[in-house]
């Protein structure tokens, strides 16, 4: 047996912890899969006195995360700190310069220096992966990239992001707001004390630049990803949403279209029998349509120490194994620059809530909006009417331009009978 | 760039044909993820004057497919004849023996020669690859042998037969008797003119033994998976089913317990919002849990021209890419004989139908056998009673052993007031 591959673990938060625990107990059991054993030699984190429940002793321990990178007993670097910057991008792009392998967690990281990242990875001879960055145990990296390598992707997407997932979830089942959901989420561990990365789509956002240059074989581009989180969604809105046949979830669409890639984020309203609907609480969901291969669908925990271990561990087995693959499935310098779609050139169907008091010529109003801009409405559903009182309006409209749709919007909420700002909701035909 | 790979593809069935066509249309754009070109340079079935609706011209062909083993211009074998022995069987050891990777979709060979394939190809240093056997497109094999290799994997279960889910959906559907949806299903060729293989649960057996055997690092073991298909399942026991909160499945299950390993494929009933009960129609679901990553589910199609040709050119990417993979997931020579537990051993919980003809007594003598062999009613429900006419009475009960239930129902049966044989089905607990 070749000798052990020797790792060096920075960052010891959950997952950090997760990964020394999973080596720890399946020990040489390891070697089954890996062809050899897989040991932790070295590890990082800033304070060494706090008590972390795996034992920590019998590691070097580095204070100065990027001097793993230069220790003589570490072949993979495993990169657990987080954030796109700072200390996680110096050492992985030491490890990298050091000729030493880097497995990530980090889907910022990666959304963000992921191309370049795979240059200098490939160039050095050495393997960058990252299967737990997106949609956690799933093993969705390595089904894209390799499973479904013989297709031509047309559509990747899928409820990335299991705090929102869990909040809309419980929205549902509970018809309450999303502020006291939220809270709730809070004090379950479930959402961050500051949530907007999550809540506002950015970690979805991250994952789905990722999936999307494994799709389509492209340079990661988390700039032209449309992102809007689910602080607006409302319970009424999931009400009329499941009264029209649909669910409301948060994905990540990334799509050819005839004009180049669309990827955006946003809450959808998705058929209620649709596979992706039955996705509940902290649950990830991925779909991948292909063209030979028609659509899979991928579910497991999108997050947690244990299915974050289990992917990081995956990613050592193939490096322990040697087996390589190129970061995003093909070359680094044949990653195409695909050309980006703009939000306002998407098309597709749009749910419409608009709070009206009942007066003469209302309807006429919203009718003459929509008629200038070829907005052509599928269905309307209105509630009893208490007169003086603002009731919702509920339209759904047929696959039209985002721009004709938001023009259309902004003219109906400047009529005197529309009270509130319009609600929009994307459509997803699925 | 490396030389091309040189594929001979033998069986040009649909799949053959499928394999044929994508190969065709991607062309050098498979380059991008294999880092060089993947081209068919042989052929090889009986009939050449058949018109197969793709151009075979170009590619050499050969009426006897164990020759394309010798072939110079061949560096891998694409076997899709079928069947556990004859020609298939012949040609991969053939090719084995000739230092040429296998890719194959046979299942059958895989199920009942897998072990000893496996240590050939070790021992030639070549590939034996079949992710297409089991799933169809579904990327199982990669996603269970590398995905989740981390983990200790304690069940893994799923729909494996498209045939028999297309078929109890139509049942489900719309409450027609078996007889009648199987024609149905033959007149739309989602099944064969003899049906036997795929509704008797063999296919399944098959594909489930290869599950077990990579989920468990151990030798395939067809001959201890037991078998039962869905011949008798009734739509009267998917109307009470549906009552009692459950929808019925043909799963193929294979499980860690405390004396061994199960393997069996039965109908089974399983709860009506728990994901494997969302696969319908001729889509595949397996669901895999490991001790790290939790529950994770996969679904696609699990056969047909596409989705199988995309399952075989991964395996072909793979090679192009020299990533090698032990055939299970662990080294033929270390693949462990695991103790088999016999279907008598099993614990689970189980519904019975009885058709009775109401008589004093009869509840008495029922209660009396359930409480000889230890076996405690969940619940019980009867539908109205027609004086002299057989009423269906079903129960449920609670976890007990399959020996324990079987003489129960075999005393039961001999009761008078029973006048057909009691009907069972297992309950997943999942």
């Amino acid at each position: 047996m070749t000798a052990p591959l020797k790792i060096g673990v920075a960052g010891l938060g959950t997952v950090g912890c997760g990964l020394i625990s999973l080596i720890a107990k399946r020990g040489h059991d390891l070697a089954r899969p890996a062809g050899r054993d897989i040991v932790v030699t070295a590890v990082s984190a800033r304070d060494r006195s706090k008590d972390r429940g795996v034992a920590l002793d019998g590691y070097r321990w580095f204070t100065d995360a990027v001097q793993l990178a230069a220790a003589a007993d570490v072949d993979v670097v495993v990169e657990l700190i987080g954030g796109a910057c700072g200390v996680a991008k110096s050492l992985s792009e030491a490890a990298i310069a050091a000729g030493k392998h880097v497995v990530t967690a980090n889907k910022a990281l990666i959304a963000h220096h992921g191309t370049e990242l795979a240059k200098a990875a490939e160039a050095a001879g050495v393997t960058l992966a990252y299967e737990a960055a997106v949609a956690g145990g799933i093993p969705i990296v390595k089904a894209l990239r390799e499973g479904l390598a013989g297709n031509r992707i047309e559509r990747v997407y899928g409820i990335l992001n299991g705090t929102c997932n869990y909040i809309l979830s419980e929205m549902a089942d509970s018809g309450r707001e999303f502020d006291e959901v939220l809270v709730e989420a809070q004090e379950h561990g479930y959402a961050e004390s500051d949530p907007s990365f999550d809540v506002d789509g950015i970690d979805t956002a991250h994952k789905l630049a990722i999936l999307a240059s494994i799709a389509f074989g492209s340079e990661v581009d988390i700039e032209s990803v449309y992102t809007e989180g689910i602080r607006h969604v409302s319970p009424v809105d999931i009400e009329f949403a499941a009264e029209l046949g649909y669910g409301i979830k948060l994905l990540g669409v990334a799509s050819r279209t005839d004009s180049g890639i669309e990827q955006r984020v946003h809450p959808c309203m998705v058929p209620m029998d649709a596979p992706i609907n039955h996705v509940f609480g902290v649950f990830n969901g991925v779909v991948a349509e292909g063209d030979f291969v028609d659509t899979t669908i991928y579910q497991g925990r999108g997050a947690g120490a244990g299915p974050t271990a289990s992917a990081v561990v995956a990613d050592l087995i193939d490096i322990a194994q040697g087996r390589t693959v190129p970061t995003f499935g093909v070359a680094a310098a044949e990653l195409k620059r695909l050309e980006p779609v703009s939000m306002k050139h998407h098309s597709g169907a749009y749910y419409v809530r608009l709070m009206v008091v009942d007066q003469p010529g209302v309807f006429a109003g919203i009718a003459t909006s929509l008629k200038s801009h070829e907005v052509s409405m599928e269905s309307v559903l209105q509630r009893a009417r208490d007169p003086g009182e603002p009731v919702p309006v509920v339209m759904t409209v047929h696959e039209t331009d985002e721009a004709a749709i938001l023009c259309t919007l902004a003219e109906i909420a400047e009529l005197d009978a529309v009270v509130e700002l319009p609600r929009m909701i994307r459509i997803e035909m699925l």
